[in-house]
Parts: structure tokens; sequence; C-alpha cells
């Protein structure tokens, strides 16, 4: 197996090939890659290889990998299915080491000729000891080194890895984050992993100084006990959040058809999670929320204050909150007091959950019932209900006013006076594109300031559920190395 | 009891006082619904009934209930808590039948004297016949009648009641569906409880010819065996929703600040359901979710076709079906050798889902696709994935064709050939306010068109797994009346 410094050339390439690039624009293949690594703004050599154009897209063009005037760094094969055992056994020739395999038609077919021809692959590739992501996968994207083939153009650079042995779930996920402003390390889709497993690249982000935290998706793992071994080490120092699909009867189907891996046995999985104590997620959605958690110092435990507004609103959040085990516990007596003292009975409870739809409205309120009851000793984490799109008054003045509680929120998060844990969670007022818009934007100012920012007080609390349980099995197993 | 007709004066009233109302605008009180009320284009006699202005907004007011030159049909009250048994008092004086009773302050406080008070206007009600709504609640919204004294302006009639213990939940209920084109017939929100329970507004509605679907959101019930024998006969003609908030811990403490209602065991809640073959939904997005499946004919089955594209986005559906107990069959052999006849292998699945990423954009193949895959005699029910936001391709062509495929869509969904049952779930590209934005257009635009539209594929199945079971309980139970 590789070892670190050995990927770093492919994830920090001075040089790439595209076979398969050509001078027709559009298309899904070669020439997508290459207008993206472009666009990306990748400053190394860029080699386009064509067995038929001599330029492509202004790039001088060569017939294949051994008419290279140089061993690139990194080579990504976008040809039919066919031509890859021969464009592989080109690379070795050549020198090449690291190769990204877009083509797909290989083992997930289910047909016999893919499968025969994923073994000639696998056997070139260890024969070669080429470390080669894929077939039948989106490849690489790292920012930093502006080597980004993905439809989804980089905003930044993050500290959060994903993992995942599906492409499109890399693209929709670095779409999603940015929505937020949440930028990524590194991310890797490997599609079949014929060559580097997800163990592979575990080992790497694990050492890799750029990344803090590791999410993945996978369908199949070849080294089950190699793999737990690593995640149940590593997680102790980055939190890994894994999202496995295909454990149901019908998924696991649907994973033999996308990259013909083994999904394996959901007690198998439940047993791994209980034993390495890595974050099981479920969605992408999952996968963001939880990450953006990490944000946060550890919360001193599971008790929660919900500040909002609203009777039943205030009901549906303390049951979801019950529901992902957190509690919410009545504030002290002399809190409710002195919240009382200023706000009125009528209309409101100062008993936890917060359903204090006036406070909500004025900043010296607000001021003075967030320092009271979030100074509470009873409470540890703290989740903030903003409402989105005011149903009864979308005048300038109202929106100025949320703004200036949003900004009074988001400061009084920073400042962490109480060393508790503050999160976000937006309750959309209305359905319109307005409000819709408008949501992501409050999110993203929320989660850019570092005051995670969830789209419902059920993701806040499955996200704050997580966190609390990833911290608390640290504690439990800190000495049974 | 009140028989239907009798609450037929409250809901179409030709009268309406409003006691609090007040000539300062701004607030949440009187004024506010008088406000609100002139704004729905009520067109019946409004009378203001405040004690020291002879005028508020240029209506004619009067100093108390005794002095109003008729008896009205319908009174709502919002002056503090300690004036309403003399308000009541006042109303069976003149005559007056229906009121709601918006002042907070009662039960809910938990203090001595809210409680003495609530307990002092029950009397009232009970030896003067009253019909109330409330007390601490918004009462009702009749977009029939023009009254709808709610933040969000009815845009349209609908055939869905909502009977809901808390006015925020009906208020972002009716903003929430409006935004899909979704209207409602009547939308009564009755707090706590003291006058009007849950059961005279059901059984109201089983009779009103505007209903068709009940839906509701209860903290409390009063008589449980009447409530579950009324909920079993009318979920046979009228499917009955019902959230029930408050089932945890921590929720029924919230319960008790909020309507001072006994949240009641979730035991007792589960026999409730498995008795009456009621629906069981979870939040206000799930009501609605649920609501719009019964636009649709009953499905003949669960075997679920899933069109989309993304081999992880595929997987992760069959996941969801699987876990909401759908099935996702394989295809017929024939109906994949068909589909492969202009599907490449490489890159697509054919087998179910339909992981057909180049069909998506070509509506020609689409057609072609639907066709023969839809037609199949394995399939029962399909979920259609539309991809918000292209990260490719932002050009209006592609905005064109992408608007043209949801037509065809929606088209094939209301021609219905196949006689099978049809849904579409949203799937975010990205998540800038554009695509959050188009996001809720696309959806209103399929759901406006009777195809029922999710945000997410967990809803698309959460929905129809209800659906289903909701036909699956009736065809069992039809002969046990």
């Amino acid at each position: 197996m590789q070892d670190r410094h050995e990927l770093d050339s492919m994830f920090y390439p001075k040089s790439v090939a595209i076979v398969g690039a050509s001078p027709n624009p559009g298309g899904f293949g070669g020439t997508f890659f290459l207008t993206r690594i472009i666009d990306s703004g990748f400053s190394g050599a860029i080699y386009p290889v064509n067995s038929k154009a001599p330029e492509v897209q202004g790039f001088k063009a060569y017939p294949d990998m051994k008419s290279l005037p140089e061993p690139v760094d990194f080579v990504i094969i976008a040809t039919p299915a066919g031509t890859v055992p021969q464009i592989l056994e080109d690379c070795i020739t050549a020198g090449v080491k690291n190769v990204h395999i877009f083509t797909s038609g290989f083992g997930e077919t289910g047909e016999e000729e893919g499968r025969r021809l994923e073994e000639k692959i696998t056997e070139i590739i260890r024969r070669g000891g080429l470390q080669v992501v894929g077939p039948n996968c989106m490849g690489i994207y790292v920012p930093a080194s502006k080597l980004t083939g993905w439809g989804v153009k980089p905003e930044g650079t993050g500290s959060i890895a994903f993992v995942s042995q599906s492409g499109g779930h890399g693209e929709f996920l670095t779409g999603y984050a940015q929505g937020l402003g949440i930028n990524f390390s590194k991310i890797i889709s490997y599609g079949n992993a014929s060559g580097l497993q997800a163990v592979d690249f575990l080992e790497y982000l694990a050492d890799d100084p750029d990344t803090s935290i590791i999410t993945m998706y996978l369908e199949g793992i070849e080294d089950g006990s190699r793999f737990t071994q690593l995640v149940r080490t590593i997680n102790r120092i980055k939190p890994v959040l894994i999202w496995k699909g295909g454990l149901t009867e019908s998924g696991s189907r649907a994973v033999v058809a996308h990259t013909g891996s083994l999904a394996g046995e959901g007690r198998a999985w439940d047993a791994f999670f209980a034993q390495t104590g890595a974050i099981r997620v479920f969605s992408l959605e999952d996968i963001l929320d939880v990450a953006m958690a990490f944000y946060l110092t550890p919360p001193r435990g599971r008790r929660v204050l919900l500040l909002g507004g609203g009777g039943g609103n205030s009901v549906a959040a303390a049951d979801i909150c019950d529901r992902e085990g957190l509690e919410v516990p009545r504030l002290s007596e002399k809190t409710q007091k002195e919240l009382n003292a200023f706000i009125r009975l009528a209309g409101n409870s100062v008993r936890n959950p917060l359903d204090v739809w006036e406070v909500m409205e004025n900043i010296d309120s607000l001021r003075s019932c967030m320092e009271l009851a979030v100074a509470d000793p009873v409470i540890d984490v703290v989740i903030v209900d903003r409402h989105v799109g005011n149903i009864y008054d979308d005048s300038p003045t109202e929106k100025q006013l949320q703004q200036e509680i949003n900004d009074f929120i988001i400061e009084f998060a920073q400042k962490n006076t109480f060393n508790k844990t503050l999160v976000m969670s937006t309750n959309l007022f209305g359905n319109t594109p307005e409000v819709a818009a408008s949501a992501v934007m409050v999110r993203k100012e929320f989660a850019t300031a570092g005051v995670p920012a969830y789209s419902s007080q059920v993701n806040a609390a499955r996200a704050l559920s997580r966190l609390i349980k990833y911290h608390e099995f640290q504690a439990a197993n800190q000495d049974s190395a």
C-alpha cells in the first residue's frame, strides 16, 4: 500500500493528462474534465491525449500516453472501457503512477464482458504498482491544488474531507455545502475501487494536515477488519462520519448496479459503528449537518435550551429533542422569576422551551433573556429557532430588525461568555421562492460565522445528539486503545 | 353538543364584533384581527367594541357587547383575561352564540389565577350554551366566507381542513401550503378548548361538503372513547391525518405550558391509531405531504419505480423506499431489454432504480423510457426524481429543456394511460438562493397540476407509504363496521 507521500503526487500534481479530451465541446467525458480543470485555474502542464486531433482547446494534443514529453503526475482516462487496459499498460511504460479512470462499463454493468474487463485492469494496476482511483467515478477534487474536474467550481478550501463511492454525491455535497459557505480539503469519488480502496484514502487523510473531519459515503468495503481498526484509531483524532449505502434489500441491489460492490449486512455495520464510535449519518444533508456541529467546542452535556416562539412550535421542538435523546430541562425557579420580570405570563412561557414571541422581536429583551437563560446551570446546549419570512410584516423596518437580531445572536454565540454550545435552526414562515431564498442566505450568514445553521429543528437536534454521542464515546474509550 | 347547522352560523357569519379593537394600529390583539378581517374582504357587518373610542379604523365602535345594534353571528374577544368572564356574560345577554376567545393567560400559565379564570369561563360557556373557540388561540380561518383573521392571506379555497390546537401551526401550514398552490376549506385553532372540543369540529367537518380531507394537530383530548369512535367512522369516508404533539416527556411538559392540556400516553395513542386507521403524521410538512398524496387514485400495491439519475442517488432512493416499507422490484427482463435498446449499459442502469442520467436530458428518450418502464406489470407506483439547478449548465437552453421535461412529466402523469400512481420529488443540485427559489416554483408547478411534489425522496416515500397503508386498512376493515 502507498504511504502518504506517494499519494501526495496525486493530490498535488504538477502535470495532468486527459485521455479522451476532444476538440468538440460538450459531452460528459474527457472534454468535460479538461474544461473543468482549465476553469478551476490549474497552473501545471495540461496534456490532452487524443489519437486523432493535434490540438484540443488550445493545448497541443498527443496521440497516446507513450508520446507525452514527461511522465505526468496525474492521468484521467475517459475513453470507452475496452480501451482502458492498453492505456494503463501505456501509463506503466511512460512511468506514470497516478490514474483516475472515469470510464464506466465494468463490473457494475452485471455483464460478463464488463466483469472480465474489470479483472483485467485490476491485474494491470497491481502488476504496474499504479495508484488508481476508479473506474466508474468522478475522481478527485482538490481546491488547494486547483484540480477540480467537478461540476461545482470551488469557492475556497476547508477542513472537511469527503471520501465517496459516488461521484454524484460528491458533486451534490459540494454544491450543498458551498451554499452555506462551507468548503472541503479533498473530495474523492472512487467508484468500483479496482485500485485504491477506502482504507488507502483514510490512511492518507488521517495524516493530512489540511483535513480535520473525515466524511464518507460507502457502498462496499474490501478488508473489513483493517477498515474497522483504522476507523477506530482515526476517529479518536479526527471525527469520522460514515453514510453506508445499500443496507436494505432494495438498496443492496442498487449498489450492485452502481459500483458492483457487495453492500454487506446491517448487523455487521451496526457492530462496526458500536466498536469504532464512527458517527453514523444517513444523507448528504446529514453529513454536512453533523460536520458543522464539530465547529463547536464539545458540549458539557445533553440538556438543551429551546429558544423561539410559538406554542405548537415549542411542543414540536421539545418532542424532537426528546426523541433524539436530548433533555429539555425546566429552567430553575430563579431564572424563571428573573425572566418573568420583563416577559408577560400571558402568551409566553419561560419554563423551557422558551416560547417568547415578543422577545424575539426586541433586541434588548432578547439580550436580557438569553443572558439569563443561557447562564442557567441546568443548560448545556442552546438551539435558537429563527423564523424566516414574517407573514405579518415584510416591511423594510421589520427586515432590518430581523437582520439586527441575527447579528446579535451571532455575536452572542461568538463571544460565548457562558461557554455553552449554540446552534440555530431556520423555520420557514411561508414557502414562497423569496422565503426559500432568504432561508439559504440566513443559514449561510450563521454558518460562515461559525454558528452551525440547520434547515429544521429535527436536523439541529439530530446533529447535536451525534456531536454529544461522539464526545461521550471518546470519553468512555479514552484508555482502552 | 351543537349540530352541524349551529356551527354554520360561526363558519359563515353575516356579522362580526371584535372586542378589544383599538384605533392604534400595530400590536397583536383585537386591532390585528380587525385589520386582517378587513383585508380578507369580509362583506358582512363589522363592529369594533372599545370602551373608550367612538370610532375604530373607520367603523363606528361600541362601548360593550350589550350596546350592539344586533346579536352578531361571531365575536372575537381580545382583551385581557380578567375581562373575559364579563364579556361572555354580556354575549349571553346580547343573544350572541359564537365566540372566539383569542385572549391567553388562563390555565396554560400554570398559575392559580389563570386556572380559576379558566374554570369561571368554562362555567359561563356551559350555562349560556355558547359555542366558543378557545381561549388562547387564533380562532377560525374560512376562505369561503372571507373570514380569516390570520397573518397569511388566503389565495383560494381548497378541500383540506385543519383542526389545530396551535394557532402558529395553522398559520405556518397555510403559508407552507400556499407555496405549493394548496388551499384549505377551514382551519380551526382552538387552544385551551374550554368550549368546543376537537370532536365538535370533527363532527362538523365530517358532513362539511367543502372538506374531503381532515388534518389535525392535537395536544390533548377530553373524551377519548368518543373521539376514537368518531375518527374510526369518519376516516372511512374522509382520510383523517393526525399529528399528536407532546408524546415525549419534554413535549408533554411543553403542552402544559402551551394549552394546559394533558398530552396522554404514547401507548394509548398507538392503540388509537391501530384501531381507527387514522394516518399518523409528525410535522406540518408531513401533513401536507400526505394530504397531497390523496389527490391520487389509490395505488394498486407498494412496488415502486424509481426514475432519476445518479448511482449514489439511486442507492439512497432504494434504501429510503425499503425503510418506508415500499418495494423496489427489478424490472422484468423484457422491459430491461427494451430499455437497453436505446440506453447504453455503461453509466446507466435500467434494472430499477432507473439510473438514466442521459435520458433525463432528452424528452424523446424519456418518453420511451417512461412508457416502457411504467407499463411494466411489476410496478404500482412511480417516483420521478427532478434535479433542480444544473451545476454543469445553467444556460437558457438548458433551463428551457428542463421546463419542457417538467411539462412532459406532468402531462404523462395527468393522462395516466397506465393507471399507475406518479409523484415527483425535488433533489437540489446546489444550495444557492436561486436554486432554493426554483425548487419552490418547480414543486408548485407539479402540485397545482395535481402531481404530488415533495421536497425530498424521503418525504415522497413516507407519503406514499402512508397513502398505501390507509387504503390497505380500509380494504381490510371494510365489513367490520
